[in-house]
């Protein structure tokens, strides 16, 4: 209990100089950036978590963490929902926490197969909100086809939450034997995203300032194991698949060209986003590449059989506009560049400070 | 996205009348009680949680789930941990976040394998505090033998949260062959506690309400996993173990009562609890069968080899002052009494209300 800093601070060998910050200075506060899923989260992770829970699962920093029972490889992940408002167009906290979870499963190539489901609640939440939001991640988790096997509650004073926080965490069982990883891209590999991006963050932060959109945008919420399965179906070698959730596609982007030592050139035209979406994120001043996903996976392939797995994400219902939007260079590690239909180029860094707090 | 009930109300075989109250009345809110572990912790169970996940692994209502991957017994179970204050003596939030979800594990006899940890910060939370709550976590994971492999952070705006809550998911892996759980008590068999009572509950009310107690009082928050493995060992018959957290001894026996459809009878003079702690309660108009645990456990064993269970709990240094301290009876269903030394007989109730609220 004294105030001194961990003493096991070995950094996993696979950490570059982009994910690796100077020390978060004494004495500092937690801030809501911290939370976003960008560079000071990338802080938090690599300054504090890393080198205090040092083992080599965790150190991967995959969406999952992946470990061997007997012979058996499981998938085993967590992930606390806090988004506000707890209703939004698309979804709400209930169905978010089993796609979230469920789609950090399938990022491993894992089937899910059970879940649980941690309350937080705030004193004076009306039960039926609690009932209505039970009964949305139960038929979230009916319609994945997994179970709420194991559950927990507890109760905070009126000002100690926020209505409802839901942790779910889940595991999930590995048939294919590729080793899927951020740290597995290489020169000449090709980037894919399964669909328009930034329809999530949109949702959220049009319900929530109350904006009046042209057309309602609804969050892409949905689980993608199903997607991941056609996938690893098609035989194609693949690198590593990801999420683009908190911190949008440019975090996770960055998050592999620095794990993988690579960089990441993208070709703007490609990138698919939705006009509505585009519109909202000029009214706001948001970048749409740094707006969180929650449907959406990257795949990172061997250039030969990209574009077999484009068919394949082009085939399933969730990837009808998928596109191929990029390439894996032998440029400065860790360096996501963007390349305009002008020809320039900007560089794409991880997202900096709060762009979007409680997304998710 | 209505307000209409879940339609998938089957409720399990194994409630009986006392845990399966009335509906609780719609238009009705949270209250800090349905966090307490008691009557309205079951409420919010039995007429929430259990008709909407409706499941045969989750029915059994035990501390953690029993699943089968290919073949492979594991034991998986999530607890959030919101104790107030962070710090108190003999622990912090991350000491306990390990103990209680280890403990969980160890109550369905498996060996705790793997951890997640998933992290609720309020913005202004001091990263220092982060940092010594992370180092009390791993070395308390370290010590039970097991790896926090999966993470998550989420930070809430100042006013939303309170400092820090933690998730902690667990998974274990299950060797022995015994059916343990709350359901199986038959009359004849005996009770068994590991070790005096409430010295939690009233460790952490003492430094929360800053009462200057002749003698500190730890919490005893601690690993119970070898306890237990050294019990099976024995090839003792047992039924069911339980950690008394929440609700403390009397809301645990009331549980095995009421799902074993059985009444449990204790002897007062036989349940250990320390002097300072009645001294305590009975400053507090406490009653010490109701305030939490954090490392002890209850096993119902077969009444012919309860003397080797304390033999077994005996020999073990969290298990020195453990006691045989009632019987499992064939009386009304449910009815847990203590019968007094003067030979009076008094009910003990689940927990009403919110004696104790973020007690864990």
């Amino acid at each position: 209990m004294n105030g001194s800093r961990p003493v096991k601070a070995t950094a996993p060998q696979t950490m570059s100089g982009a994910l690796c910050p100077s020390p978060l200075p004494a004495g500092e506060s937690v801030l809501l950036g911290h939370g976003s899923g960008g560079k000071l989260s990338a802080e938090l992770i690599h300054e504090i978590f890393l080198p205090t829970f040092d083992n080599p699962a965790l150190a991967l920093l995959n969406d999952q963490a992946m470990v061997s029972v007997n012979g058996i490889r499981l998938a085993f992940t967590t992930d606390s929902f806090v988004v506000k408002p707890l209703f939004f167009p698309g979804g709400d906290i209930g169905s978010l926490a089993v796609h979230g979870t469920v789609n950090d499963l399938a990022m491993g190539g894992a089937t899910p197969l059970f879940l649980s489901a941690a309350f937080i609640l705030e004193e004076g939440l009306p039960l039926d909100t609690l009932r209505q939001i039970s009964a949305s991640l139960q038929e979230a988790a009916r319609a994945c086809g997994v179970a709420v096997v194991t559950g927990d509650t507890k109760v905070v004073e009126k000002g100690s939450g926020d209505g409802l926080f839901i942790n779910t965490s889940g595991i999930g069982v590995v048939h294919h034997d590729l080793a899927l990883s951020a740290g597995n891209a290489r020169p000449g590999d090709k980037v894919l995203v399964s669909g328009p991006l930034g329809d999530h963050g949109i949702a959220i932060l049009a319900q929530r300032e109350g904006l009046a959109l042209e057309t309602a945008i609804q969050s892409d919420s949905a689980p993608l194991h199903n997607l991941v399965a056609a996938l690893l179906a098609t035989g194609a070698s693949f690198r590593c698949f990801r999420d683009p959730t908190r911190g949008g596609l440019a975090s996770t982007l960055n998050e592999i060209a620095a794990q993988s030592q690579v960089g990441i050139e993208l070709q703007e035209h490609r990138v698919p986003v939705r006009e509505q979406v585009r519109g909202a994120c000029e009214l706001l001043g948001l970048d749409p590449l740094y707006v969180a996903n929650e449907g959406k996976l990257v795949a990172i392939v061997k250039a030969e059989d990209a574009e077999t797995a484009l068919g394949a994400l082009r085939e399933h219902p969730l990837g009808r506009e998928a596109e191929i939007i990029g390439t894996v260079i032998n440029g400065p590690a860790g360096r996501v560049t963007v390349r305009t239909t002008l020809g320039t180029a900007r560089m794409l860094d991880m997202l900096s400070g709060d762009q979007l707090p409680r997304i998710c």
